[in-house]
């Protein structure tokens, strides 16, 4: 932490995806007639809900995991996060047979504990606060020689995030565009070197709420503008770029249309309906991103990046009041 | 309508199978460790979710409507249902090029009459009797000469219902039993045949409802006892068997457990929390039996139809008061 990270490329995604091969699953792609009538597109859904763990957040954890040397790894992994990122990590420490260490708020739910401490990491609680995660995060570390694995500011994390795409490039042959979530930018970044190590002539579109939209407003301006509320239903794309992610969306991305909140559960409504797979809201923002998209993208082949299928079945958007 | 149907056999599933097989999806079989574990059993989902239509209907309509000569086909088909029945009818016959009635009660749900509209059948008001729907059957039969094709009571209908478990049964090796939910038994039938005609010692158990338990009083009493009152949230499985479906399941079926409407809401959010895919509650009815059937089957390989995935998300068994 300080010190400028390297950017990785598409022969770490490659590298990483040799590397993950047996632990993780090469989740299926997915067609809807019924939604590619209704968009205009002929979408492939790359199914990262079916990942372990619920969510492509299970592929950087491992990368990240399974490239630390054996002493290194023997002292195990710490990360601060209440969210997928946290269960990845866990179980990709368990299946290593590495201790975790996960820094929660004491305020996160109940279920969230219990997900993470059902994969065998030691929960640490903190203060609700950025400062509080950070300072105990850091006493883990100086306690334990353990290595710190943030969710998306490491470039190892973000070359295990792209194999999803490099998965969805072998299968799908022919693409014209990839649509992808953005919320710290992991994912996207990943999928950007993908994509584009493998046919530079695909476009890839990031995907962003209006209420969380820092990436657009970030590659706008041509610097980081950090996000200042975020009061989105895509829980998962709360988070702000980091420099190391904004550079690699900078040099990849042809745009970030974006879309309300209205558009993110009608999308999330249309998948579950057509396609019977659970996708959380920060998966339906590619798909509910198509309409700003048809003026470019009517009649062409697009590949849309499902992120994860954690959601709360006792808090869906069209039963809220 | 009067004369004794003939049972259909297994050849008459296998016949089916090449007739529809350009037709239908070969829908895939899942599996989830994590539902393996909490279960006790290897399990092995048939995802008629995934059908078209969202169900298993689709096979039955499909090779009932494939069945018919060419001067009868041209006449048309006919059937009463508002269910997945009428919808899967309806696509059948258009993509035969030929007409279908659905004669439907004026108070069916708009959703509904939509879908069945919306695959361009003819909607045929009537009553909200049982009498009604008949004799306004009739007198469309009558009138245009079309066939009636019942929802279970067929069969060229059990046969067609019979191929996703023949397609189980060759994609997964080695099960030790097939749990199938029961309503009127077209399923259920078929599921019979399919299974012990391709290899007699798998067990087939049915699974059913509390609420609508005729089956398994049925079976008990060695005679057709009709549901009286259902009141179940696994809306598919409130019909009685007919004298057709009875005869066959008495002759192949194990046991009938049964469930209580809590275990079927358990067991269906169970699936969509673990493998994330939409199921609806009659399909849960076999996993929520597998409690009951653990004495026999532990650790045994079970496959499991999950019939159908056409579910009102604004109604969920979760969040209802």
């Amino acid at each position: 932490m300080g010190a400028a990270l390297v950017p990785p490329t598409i022969e770490d995604v490659r590298a990483a995806a040799e590397r993950i091969a047996g632990e993780v699953h090469r989740t299926p792609v997915l067609t809807c007639a019924a939604i590619d009538e209704i968009v205009g597109m002929r979408l492939y859904f790359k199914c990262e809900n079916l990942q372990k763990v619920g969510a492509f957040k299970f592929r950087g954890a491992t990368n990240a995991v399974r490239s630390l040397e054996d002493e290194e790894a023997a002292r195990g992994v710490v990360t601060h996060s209440s969210g997928n990122h946290a269960q990845a990590l866990a179980l990709a420490a368990r299946r290593r047979g590495i201790p975790a260490w996960v820094v929660m708020p004491s305020n996160a739910p109940a279920v969230k504990r219990r997900a993470v401490a059902g994969y065998g990491a030691t929960i640490v609680d903190c203060e609700p606060t950025l400062e509080a995660r950070e300072s105990t995060a850091a006493g883990v570390l100086a306690e334990t020689g353990a290595t710190f694995i943030h969710p998306y500011d490491d470039p190892r994390v973000i070359a295990g995030q792209g194999t999803a795409a490099l998965e969805l490039m072998q299968d799908v042959l022919g693409l014209d565009a990839v649509i992808v979530p953005i919320g710290g930018g992991g994912l996207g970044s990943g999928t950007c070197l993908a994509v584009q190590g493998e046919d530079p002539g695909v476009a890839v579109y990031g995907a962003e709420p209006e209420r969380a939209d820092d990436a657009r407003r970030s590659l706008e301006a041509g610097r980081l503008i950090p996000v200042e509320t975020a009061d989105t239903m895509a829980d998962g794309l709360r988070t702000s770029l980091s420099d190391l992610t904004f550079g690699i969306l900078q040099s990849h991305l042809t745009a970030i249309p974006t879309v309300a909140e209205g558009e993110i559960a009608s999308a999330m409504r249309l998948v579950w309906e057509r396609m019977k797979t659970v996708i959380e809201p920060s998966a339906a923002v590619p798909l509910a991103a198509c309409a700003r998209l048809h003026p470019v993208l009517a009649g062409k082949r697009v590949g849309i990046i499902l992120s994860g299928g954690n959601v709360d079945l006792d808090d869906l958007p069209w039963t809220r009041d």
